[in-house]
């Protein structure tokens, strides 16, 4: 059999993705390395930031797009680090959607001073599922998952565990005081996303962070280098 | 001004709202009480209702319809309680979807012995903002909040928390170990949704799941009553 050579046209038709490529170029032509921070509510996403961001060596000058349903009670607490911080709320005007899309994201975009910035962090909105669907031009994804949340979660929200570049388990300082098997947690990680970058951290204690802040002083260098 | 009388037709164009009056129907149809169980990703749903359903009184003849996205790791543990347990995924056929909706689980329900059950629990996705958007037939809907998600929840998924019936504030076991202050979790909760019922429970050590079993018995008798 004769097999001709069809080239496709990758998500011609997904909006999401042409708007994620055009928020890419801006933060491209700007410099900036962009990461995409997902987890379930509550898993400790904020806490980790406060921890990392402080501390950042001066040459990596960061910025955060907060991403909630409601409220700014994240963005409040980060802009306490005195780095700009936006807050996008998917409750006013985007239906109240349960994630980040490129298109919110562009339309935050002006409020954020990205000539002046070396890493922003997008902390989505908190959920295991929808968030990992849409691209919003970040280069890199990272998802926190607890250890109060159960080792069985990579089976139950594979895609999530499988869309991420690394993957900070957190909350550790609870283990002495919970049934949890981060063994078990771990080879499930494995099972849906083998041998992806992992860390074991403690937003409250501080434990792992780091090293956590390390991979992210090194994701401006990384696009640097791509470009 | 002469205002003439409109009569709203509700939710006509509604697709999802009629057909979780057709699924209400057909519970109230065969005497079952149903409650719709949410709650964020390991918040411990299903260790809950391991629980509370293990010591049901012999008139109460409970069900599950276990909802996730992917497997059925919930489903074969509650099947070990001996008791009718059908599983409902999101990712086959239902395009991965974040939540349940009334569709879903008319699709579930000749899966499940409706003439034989008084109770019927509806254990939905794992997340705090799209299942609180959709009706399922049920009579009541009950969220699982844990301590360890941080006090700040309601405030941040005020839909969710406004929706319910019962809240059961779990995990209180592993306060000695958190930071977090209960009474600001509870005062955020009435601020969104004042006075709701609410119940401090611990999965684990079976603290409150009393209350919460005698809470789910009572909901057939309500339903009866109401019909």
């Amino acid at each position: 059999m004769h097999r001709t050579k069809v080239r496709v046209v990758e998500d011609a038709l997904d909006a999401n993705n042409t708007i994620a490529r055009a928020n890419r170029d801006d933060f491209d032509r700007h410099g900036v390395g962009v990461v995409n921070l997902m987890s379930a509510p509550g898993a400790g996403k904020t806490t980790l930031l406060e921890r990392a961001l402080d501390g950042l060596p001066g040459d990596v000058r960061a910025g955060v797009l907060e991403g909630d349903v409601a409220g700014s009670f994240d963005a409040d607490r980060l802009s306490l680090l005195h780095i700009p911080v936006a807050q996008l709320n998917t409750g006013n005007g985007f239906g109240g959607e349960c994630h980040l899309d490129a298109n919110m994201v562009r339309t935050a975009l002006p409020s954020l001073p990205l000539a002046d910035l070396d890493l922003l962090v997008i902390e989505n909105v908190g959920n295991l599922v929808c968030p990992a669907e849409f691209r919003v031009g970040e280069d890199a994804r990272i998802m926190v998952c607890s250890v109060t949340e159960g080792e069985d979660k990579p089976l139950k929200y594979p895609l999530m565990f499988r869309a991420c570049e690394l993957v900070l388990i957190n909350k550790i300082d609870l283990l002495p005081h919970l049934d949890a098997d981060v063994d078990r947690l771990l080879a499930n990680l494995d099972a849906v996303n083998p041998g992806v970058a992992r860390m074991l951290v403690s937003a409250r204690t501080g434990e792992g962070v780091d090293a956590f802040r390390e991979w992210l002083t090194a994701v401006p260098a990384r696009v640097g280098a791509a470009a």
